[in-house]
């Protein structure tokens, strides 16, 4: 019946609690709401890890580690995989979903772009929960590239564009020593490692 | 891989996270979390009613509803049936699950039965909601029956017998009428109805 209902109901009632509780209605209260969010989204992220199988966690290189988020950790959340991976092969991520789960019920329109952050920020910190239980330790961010809006041709759910979220995982590690007069190396453009 | 752990995980955050910031830590700040909780499943609760196909919401009986609390519901959330159902056939009921998934990662020992009601609260409300949508309107207690404890011969969870809950549910319906100079009826001891 219900499985990922119950997540999805779960997450909506911990933002709906956090934002009713912590009412400071400036950006100062907003950032501690989303800071505490994203705080529960990673250890319950790093406690998801740490189930694995110990076969599992013995990944040979990052992009395992990223191709294993994006299809067995969104799977066993969401039910679904992630739409695309992107990387520029030094450190930079970019996971993309064309479906959010979490956001596929909100209101539609730009105005709404807005609330988005609240609906973002539990996952921002799975994934960097569970990174972290990987022994990766990241920065993860994630912006909307669309909300549902209403089309020409009629209301309803069934005629809206899907709410595409793309994650920005930057993985942080020792810069390596630079000789003396020596630019730094410049970020090549990411490059699809796989998806659509 | 996690769905019924992310549920678990979830709802351990959730219960840290109002313990924490609703820091009064006298009885009527202890209530105000329990009743957020409870509040929290109940729409939940809710929620989840909403969802089920409409041939399932033509319960004849309402026994056939407390049966599908015992049996889909409790699938779809903790993934195994509630062990036993009986009732007074007078809109009591008692529910008992012989293991309570969010009880068993709790610390052993009978000085821990005072932090149980906190892992209840939610699946109170749970029950609740999922009845008021049902067209039921109840109330729901919860008991802890036993707490894993430390028995002679050795430590280990592997060892220890699990937690017992006992769900109390109480139909509330309009009272018949009484006859002047007559007594109310008597409550008869609870029936098994299913269940070990």
């Amino acid at each position: 019946m219900a499985d990922a209902a119950l997540f999805e109901f779960l997450h909506m009632e911990m933002v709906a609690e956090l934002w009713a509780h912590h009412s400071d209605p400036g950006p100062g209260g907003q950032k501690m709401s989303l800071s505490v969010l994203e705080g529960m989204g990673f250890r319950v992220g790093q406690a998801l890890g740490e189930r694995l199988p110990q076969e599992t966690l013995a990944f040979r290189e990052e992009l395992d580690v990223l191709k294993f988020l994006c299809k067995d950790l969104w799977v066993a959340v969401f039910q679904k995989q992630m739409d695309s991976l992107r990387t520029n092969h030094q450190g930079t991520y970019v996971l993309q979903d064309n479906s959010f789960p979490l956001l596929i019920r909100m209101a539609s329109g730009p105005q709404y772009l807005e609330e988005a952050p609240k609906f973002l920020a539990f996952t921002c910190g799975l994934l960097r929960g569970t990174l972290s239980t990987l022994g990766i330790k990241s920065l993860v961010t994630a912006s909307v590239a669309s909300l549902p809006t209403c089309e020409s041709g009629g209301w309803g759910w069934g005629n809206l564009p899907n709410p595409e979220v793309r994650w920005g995982l930057r993985v942080l590690r020792p810069l390596p020593p630079l000789r003396v007069g020596e630019a730094g190396p410049g970020l090549p453009s990411p490059t699809y490692i796989w998806g659509i």
